[in-house]
């Protein structure tokens, strides 16, 4: 069936690029790659019933596929360029694969992401997608660079995609509904990749990452990257309204170190660049929190008020069936 | 879980490349694209059960999830250079894992592909590869590149892995087993994808696909993206040994013209070119053998040895569950 599948898709994810010297519909696309630049490459998976609740909108498993990559693009501080689709479908369902396409195109469309490769295959529904993006050769953000003394920052709110997950599946059914947390299914739904953030942060932040696993998890891989050790003010979580309005405020912390689904961008700065930073990310319309700071040693630790260590939740991403 | 899965594979797929500036480890890749090049992508994926028979050993299913991406890389005359492994498991097997990886890893060092990125899921088994190449700007070749009067040859045999299938699957279990049919299940569970055949291609050849989808089915779509006709001569057909000790003639016909998961290269040259290029593949120790031709019109038909058209079989991929 592949051939239908992709022409289907391809046909609702039309982005036409310069760069592209051969799209889909022979064995492999050909790209060019400026000069000057590196490529940047990252793959993810979604399993259906494991990164997200069986019976979501296709449109959202569409676009959830294709922004979860983006985000790994994005902490890089990479420019978003092609994308390759690998989906795997129990049957040629058309309405289901046409409402995944215009999921998948919407999200293309904003970062002029070019689909150019793909394979369809009978199976259980699953979805693997390949982000290739490009960046000036050296200027690449990493985990590897924070150093202490750094300020730790996050982009956006943290908690809300793992919020959604708590509130909406068993045994928390029905905990928290009404008005007020609706929102918080956007954020499980649709993240949106802090591409942009991504792009203003190079040359200015030290360390970057984005928070997939869960802040603490995250930050962890940038601590032991670079050899460092981190703490988080745990008073200092950037949490939006609707997860305040709808959890206490212990669950609202738990969810924001260890919930994870946030594609926030989590990245630490010299202390003396904080203004600088925050006036590039305010030029692209986003907004940073400082919710910590780079120290010697290892892990990541969380603090009260009063600087007390206090226990950190299980660390990593919360399984939504869980 | 996927930091351990993909770090124990890691560490079976240790090939170092000098144009990776960073490797698996961060949130994306980066690597070096040479100038003069462009970058060739592509992505395909195995499901259990659908694409291999369950019970399959996984070193073979490693080995066969990359070989099968640079069958489609060779088709397009570049050079294998990064992959990305997308990897669907029940569970952590470890025994799995380490058997995938060797298979994996046995492939990518004998064509020096390093493996820049992945992630692994829990799930049913499914693997995705990404595969990215390089081939210098403008030479690829393409399915469109076929005109009136090339002759059309084929690397290989035809029909190998479908004969495989054939004799080891219900309801043909059983069917011709015995000896000499045993070397089939090598091209079925090992196929060697044809880089350096696509290498020595370049240039001289004016259409190129690989056949993983049965002959009639891929030489069909060169005939679609050249705009022409193809002749296949049944009797030119080129057969193993092992097959044709196996099966009759008719069945060895059918499973060359229609069986698939062959991953040779079907491909067209001008008459006056076939010296030059058994010569080029001679010398990277492949042979091919002329097929039939190309003509003006539109898909393909098999002649007998007078030249009248004959019924075709079923084209496309033989499912081996059938």
């Amino acid at each position: 069936m592949e051939f239908d599948l992709i022409d289907a898709i391809r046909a609702r994810v039309n982005i036409a690029r310069d760069d592209v010297a051969l799209g889909i519909g022979d064995d492999a696309a050909l790209t060019d790659l400026a000069p000057g630049r590196q490529l940047v490459a990252c793959t993810d998976t979604l399993v259906a019933g494991v990164h997200f609740p069986d019976g979501t909108a296709p449109e959202d498993v569409g676009w959830k596929s294709l922004a979860v990559n983006l985000s790994d693009l994005a902490a890089m501080g990479a420019t978003p360029a092609w994308a390759l689709l690998a989906l795997t479908v129990p049957d040629a369902d058309a309405r289901f694969i046409e409402s995944f396409a215009a999921g998948f195109a919407a999200l293309a469309r904003a970062h002029d992401v070019a689909l150019i490769g793909g394979d369809t295959t009978q199976g259980p529904l699953s979805i693997t997608v390949t982000a290739l993006g490009t960046v000036p050769a050296g200027e690449a953000l990493t985990r590897a660079g924070a150093r202490v003394g750094d300020a730790v920052f996050v982009t956006g709110t943290l908690g809300d995609a793992a919020g959604a997950l708590r509130v909406s599946l068993p045994p928390h059914a029905g905990k928290g509904a009404g008005d007020g947390w609706e929102p918080l299914l956007g954020r499980l739904n649709r993240p949106e990749p802090r591409v942009a953030a991504g792009l203003a942060l190079r040359g200015i932040a030290n360390a970057c990452i984005d928070v997939s696993d869960g802040l603490l998890a995250d930050l962890g891989h940038t601590c032991v990257a670079s050899g460092v050790r981190a703490e988080v003010d745990v008073d200092a979580l950037p949490l939006s309204s609707s997860l305040t309005a709808t959890f206490d405020t212990a669950t609202c912390s738990e969810l924001a170190l260890a919930g994870g689904d946030d594609y926030e961008l989590c990245f630490t700065v010299a202390d003396a660049r904080e203004a600088e930073m925050q006036a590039a990310l305010a030029r692209q319309g986003c907004e940073a929190t400082r919710i910590g700071r780079i120290v010697a040693g290892s892990g990541v630790c969380v603090l009260d008020a009063r600087g007390d260590e206090v226990a950190a939740p299980r660390s990593g991403w919360e399984h939504f069936s869980q």
